[in-house]
C-alpha cells in the first residue's frame, strides 16, 4: 500500500554487504580492555561532526552545555538491552546502533518537535571487540547524519553480560506546535503514517532463520525477497519527515504518539490520556503487501500483526475534521478511524462490518510468556 | 580531617535498619511480570512530587517538555551496571537508587550548575521483585528530595541478567558561572572539597566482609565503627553545597571536575584539557582519620588510596590566587597544590620532600585486571 521508502542495508557506507553474509558472523579482534574507558570514548565519538548552534559544549567535560533559544525543549530517554530488544545473532551492530538512535528520535517526533541532540551511554561485556563497537557507532553516526542530530555526551562502561545502550534525545519546538498524547478531541480523525506490522513480520522471519541456522550451521539464512520487512525490524526510521510535512501543511495535530508497542496499545494510551473512545476501520489499516503475504505464510492474521506488532515507529495522530482537506492528498498518511466519546469504548469495525472491542496487546516485555 | 557530614543509613525513612541486617537479605515477593511495564512506571514514579517551574510536562508522554528561562542548561548521562558498579550482595537497593542519582548530580555540580531535573531508565532481570524495585525508587526519591530535582522521564524494561540503571541529569547556570575542565591557568590554586579515599576503603571493607560471609554463611558482617567509609561507598553525596558555597563567596573557579575516578585521574583530565602542569603536596591531601587507619589495617598507603581510589564524588577545582582570601576560611575546602606550566609536568611533593611524578590510575573498568 504505502511506498517502500528505504532498503535496510543501502544507506550505510561501511556496511554494504547483504544481511545474509553478516548476520551469523563472529569476529575476534582488538579487545576493548587494551584502550581503557577514556580513550574508547575519544575514539568512538571523534567521527561525529555535526554541530548545532544551541550546543555550547559537547563531549569531553562533566556535562554538555546547551543554550536555550526561546523554544520549548523536549527530552526523552530509552534503554536497549541485548537479548531483550535485540539479538546480535541476526542484528548487525551497525543496525543496532542506528535503531538505538532512530527509535529515540521517534519519541521526539511524536511530540511534533525537531530532534537536535543526543547523549549515548553503552555498557559492554568482554565479548565485544573494538571493531564490534566501532560498527555500533558507525550505525549511530549514520542515524545522527540522517536526522541531523549532534552527539553531545555519554558514557561507556563494562557489563558482565551483553550490551546495554541508553539514549537520551533532545528536540525543540515552538510552544504552540508541541503535541501531547492528551489532546485528542471527540470527532478527531485518527491518522497513521506509513504501514504497520512489517517490523513484527520481519522479526518472525529472522527468528525462523535463526532456528534453521541453529539446527544446521551449514544453512545460510534465506531472506530472499524479505528485505523490506527485515529492514523494518532491524533498521527502522523515525518519521521526522512527517513532522516536516505537518509543518508544511500547517497542521498541528490535537494528539500524537509513536507506534513502538503496537497500534492497539498506542490507541489505548491516547484514549486514556485524552479521555476519548475510538472507532477504527480494519479495511483502512495500512499494511504493506509483503507484510500481508508473510503473515499468511506464518498462518497469522495480517490485521492482528498490524494492530499488535510493535516497533514500526510510525506516527499515530489525531486532527480536527476541519483539517481533512489539508491532509487528504498526503500519500504516506492514512485515516483509519475517528475519536468518539469515552463511553463508546474502543472499537474495531471489521471488513465484514462486525464491531469488536480493541485489545491492548503491546510488547510488554515483563510478561513472562513473551519472547 | 574534614567533618563527617552524614551517616549512610540515617537519612532514608523507610530503611532505618543497620546495614548488617539487610546486606545479605534475600526477598521473594511480588513478581514484576504481574504488573507489566506501564503500570510499573506509574507505580514507581507516582511518589515523586517535586515540581519545577521549568518543567512544562513530566512523565507520561513520549517526551518531557522543558521551558528554557534564559539560563544555560547542562546535561549529563551515566549508566550503572550490576556487578560492575555495584554488588547487590552488600549494597542495599535503597542506596543504589540514591547513588545512581547523586553520582549524576555530581556531574552537574562539577559544571558549577544547579541540578534541576533527571530522567531514569532501568532494566531488570526477573530475580528483582516489585518490592526490590520499590526500594530502589525510595532511594532515588530521597536523592531527588535532598538535591531538589524533579524526575521528568524514563523507561523500564527487562534484562536477561541483573540490573542496569541509566540516569540523565539536567541543571542550569548563568552563562558566566559555568565552569569547564579546560579553564585552569598557570598559578591557580588547586582545591578539593571534603576528604578522599573513604569510598575506596569502604569498598575494601565490604569486599572483605563479603568473602567472610561466603566462607561461612553464619557469620554476620562486621562493619563496627566503619559507618563513615562504608557510607562513602554505598551512599555518596554530590557536593551541591560547595556550588552554593562558591556562589555565596562570589568565587567562580577557573576549572572544575568531580572526583569519580580518583584524584590522580581527574588531575590528568584538568592538565590535558587546560594545558597545564600541577604540583600537589602529599601532606595537604585531605584524608579522614578512619580512612587513614583502615588503609593501614589493609597494608595500603593512605595517600595511594586518596590519590587513586574513586567514587568520592568530591569536587576538584582551581581558583586564581587573588581569590585565596575569599576561600581560606572554608572548613570543607582544602588547597592541595597549584597549577604550573605544562612542561613542568604533574608532580607530587611527598611528605619527605621528594618529587615524584603523578600516576593516573583511575577506575578504568575495561582493564581486565580490575575488580
Amino acid at each position: 500500500m504505502s511506498q517502500r521508502n528505504f532498503s535496510y542495508h543501502a544507506q550505510i557506507n561501511r556496511n554494504e554487504r547483504p544481511l545474509q553474509e553478516i548476520m551469523f558472523e563472529h569476529k575476534d579482534k582488538t579487545s576493548i580492555s587494551s584502550l581503557g574507558e577514556f580513550k574508547l570514548i575519544d575514539h568512538l565519538t571523534k567521527p561525529f561532526t555535526i554541530t548545532k548552534n544551541e550546543t555550547i559544549l559537547g563531549i569531553g567535560d562533566d556535562a554538555a552545555i546547551i543554550e536555550s533559544k526561546g523554544k520549548h525543549q523536549v527530552i526523552s530517554t530509552d534503554m536497549l538491552i541485548e537479548n531483550i530488544h535485540f539479538d546480535i545473532m541476526y542484528s548487525p551492530l551497525v543496525h543496532i546502533g542506528y535503531k538505538a538512535i532512530s527509535s529515540n528520535i521517534s519519541d521526539i517526533c511524536a511530540m511534533n518537535a525537531k530532534p537536535n541532540q543526543i547523549l549515548v551511554s553503552i555498557a559492554l561485556s568482554s565479548k565485544y571487540t573494538l571493531q564490534a563497537v566501532e560498527e555500533l557507532y558507525v550505525g549511530m553516526r549514520a542515524a545522527c547524519e540522517k536526522y541531523d542530530v549532534q552527539l553531545i555526551g555519554g558514557d561507556t562502561s563494562s557489563s558482565v553480560t551483553g550490551l546495554a545502550i541508553s539514549v537520551t534525545a533532545i528536540g525543540y519546538a515552538n510552544k504552540k506546535a508541541i503535541v501531547k498524547r492528551s489532546g485528542a478531541k471527540e470527532g478527531d480523525l485518527i491518522c497513521v503514517s506509513g504501514d504497520l506490522g512489517g517490523a513484527y513480520m520481519g522479526l518472525q522471519i529472522l527468528e525462523r532463520e535463526k532456528q534453521v541456522y541453529l539446527e544446521s550451521k551449514e544453512m545460510q539464512p534465506d531472506l530472499e525477497g524479505k528485505d523490506y520487512i527485515v529492514g523494518r525490524q532491524l533498521r527502522p526510521e523515525a518519521r521526522k519527515d512527517i513532522v516536516d510535512l505537518l509543518e508544511k501543511l500547517n497542521v498541528i495535530p490535537n494528539s500524537m504518539i509513536d507506534i513502538s508497542d503496537g497500534l492497539s496499545s498506542e490507541l489505548f494510551h491516547l484514549c486514556k490520556q485524552s479521555k476519548i473512545g475510538v472507532k477504527i476501520y480494519e479495511d483502512k489499516i495500512p499494511i504493506d503487501q509483503l507484510t500481508y503475504d508473510t503473515a499468511l505464510e506464518f498462518n497469522l492474521s495480517p490485521t492482528t500483526c498490524a494492530m499488535n506488532g510493535g516497533e514500526d515507529y510510525e506516527l499515530l495522530f489525531t486532527i480536527p475534521q476541519s483539517d481533512y482537506d489539508k491532509i487528504k492528498n498526503s500519500m504516506d498518511v492514512t485515516i483509519i478511524g475517528y475519536c468518539t466519546a469515552p463511553h463508546e469504548g474502543k472499537e474495531l469495525i471489521t471488513k465484514s462490518g462486525n464491531v469488536v472491542p480493541l485489545e491492548a496487546q503491546g510488547w510488554e516485555n515483563f510478561k513472562e510468556d513473551n519472547p
